[in-house]
């Protein structure tokens, strides 16, 4: 694990805490909890649903859910042969916007496994 | 195959037809060709390259883009219990609009098991 | 209520209905759920919250979310020179391609009041 | 001029009308304002500035935007090769998603054009 | 205010100006001006405007249209219980995509306080 | 060409080398091969061209992809009074969210002019 996903990981668990210690949070708290649950192993593997994720996460551009699914791929046995293929859906599907966001991901993803 | 699914299909050929015999049409029958590549089999499955599309297309909420992976989940097996794995994620990372798009998936799901 | 109010909520009844008994909707359901609680009254009133919803679901361009919330800032006494200052927000923060869907609203706003 | 681009205008002139009667439509009236001024000849030919509305619509996938800036570039003598490059541009950048509006436009432009 | 929320603002202003001293920069001037308008006292007071603009801003994930509608929110009275509700529409109607800028949100909210 | 815009283009060009080696990157090139094609002179000057990236990349609010249509539309001949079309274009139809993408564009613009 590299610098930028520690960085990552800090920044994330400590602003999450931040949001599920404001008052009147019921209704972030409760996304939250169903977040978790979607990506647990079910029909689909945990590994299946992590791609799913990570595609979702490229089409909409979103640079820190696309960290944290290619965290989550990682951990889950994602081959970078495999991550290409996800990856080329994204950019066939999304178009060329997401180029910028692939090169940050394949940045983010050398990281992670350094 | 219902009603709703030939419909679809019948229309998609025509258009697609008209696309690629206007003249100039280089770029777009390029893109085609590489859609069609993109979805081969490769280190994912056909089964699981669809569902990636899937969940994309849902996510940014292109109901024709989900009538055609639909049909393609259905043809490589992708079973209903699994379906709503794929649309669980999409409503979670899409939000609540994606809600009136899964509606209509379901139903077009419906008419072409039919 | 008219014509059009009238066949947008028997066609989401029933599709909610398939959607709520298809096999392993846990996730959807608890979306559900989450949905409904969102928008109960609390620290804001549930008009307020109803004007919320209409904005995002205009500035997302989701004519059946935009419909819905007309529905309910009907029920819970929106004016329409309120509506028209939301619809101001939405087309100013979200640009003119949310023109279309202000034309479709506003016409399903009349008929909801017809 | 065909069918579909004349109900096309119909509607989209009748409801224009309700809701620059409504009341309070001070923003509405002037966005719309600025919407005319902004497709004006100035140091790009409005030929030039018709192409980019219908690339912007294309991308953010507008239908009813898509339709409007295709009789405007038709209007402006956008040829069918020139249109082909647009699209192209429309569909890199934008993605396959955008293909299913594409194949609305083209029909849209063959009735524009009968 | 912190100094996330000075540093947003000068920067904000410095190229608020910049654009405002271009050449032929008429569109502009006028869209800034609409936008002056759009949030004045109204049928809706400020405070549920800024409000509006806040979720709208959120679901379309904006970080600087986030930010300065948080700096608006708090200049007009809303606490963060209110807050909490807007973000929980925000995330349900825009999905887990919209957690990133939440948490960017809660953290220039503290700051802007400080 | 100022600091931003040599560190824009050394970044780009290192991770899109990184992209291009790594292993099964079959659609990402052709994805490469496809933009370099699409954005040649054709029946529209590659100057047109530029322009409607750059507003297609501005709608949808991707800054890398608007800082490399700005290199390019510099490279040939877009004027600042004409970049300021462009730039009412973009914020019109893609809405006042367009408008932090334009401070940092014309900052931007600014580096590479000097």
């Amino acid at each position: 694990m590299g610098i930028k996903t520690e960085a990552f990981n800090e920044y994330r668990e400590k602003m999450n805490d931040r949001l599920l210690s404001a008052e009147n949070n019921k209704i972030i708290k409760r996304i939250f909890n169903v977040d978790t649950n979607t990506y647990l192993e079910g029909e689909l593997t945990v590994k299946t649903k992590e791609m799913l994720g990570l595609v979702a996460s490229m089409v909409l551009r979103c640079d820190d859910c696309i960290k944290y699914h290619l965290i989550k791929c990682h951990e889950n046995g994602v081959s970078e042969a495999e991550l290409m293929e996800v990856i080329g859906i994204a950019n066939l599907v999304g178009g060329t916007i997401v180029i910028p966001h692939t090169r940050r991901a394949i940045e983010f993803w050398d990281d992670l496994k350094s």
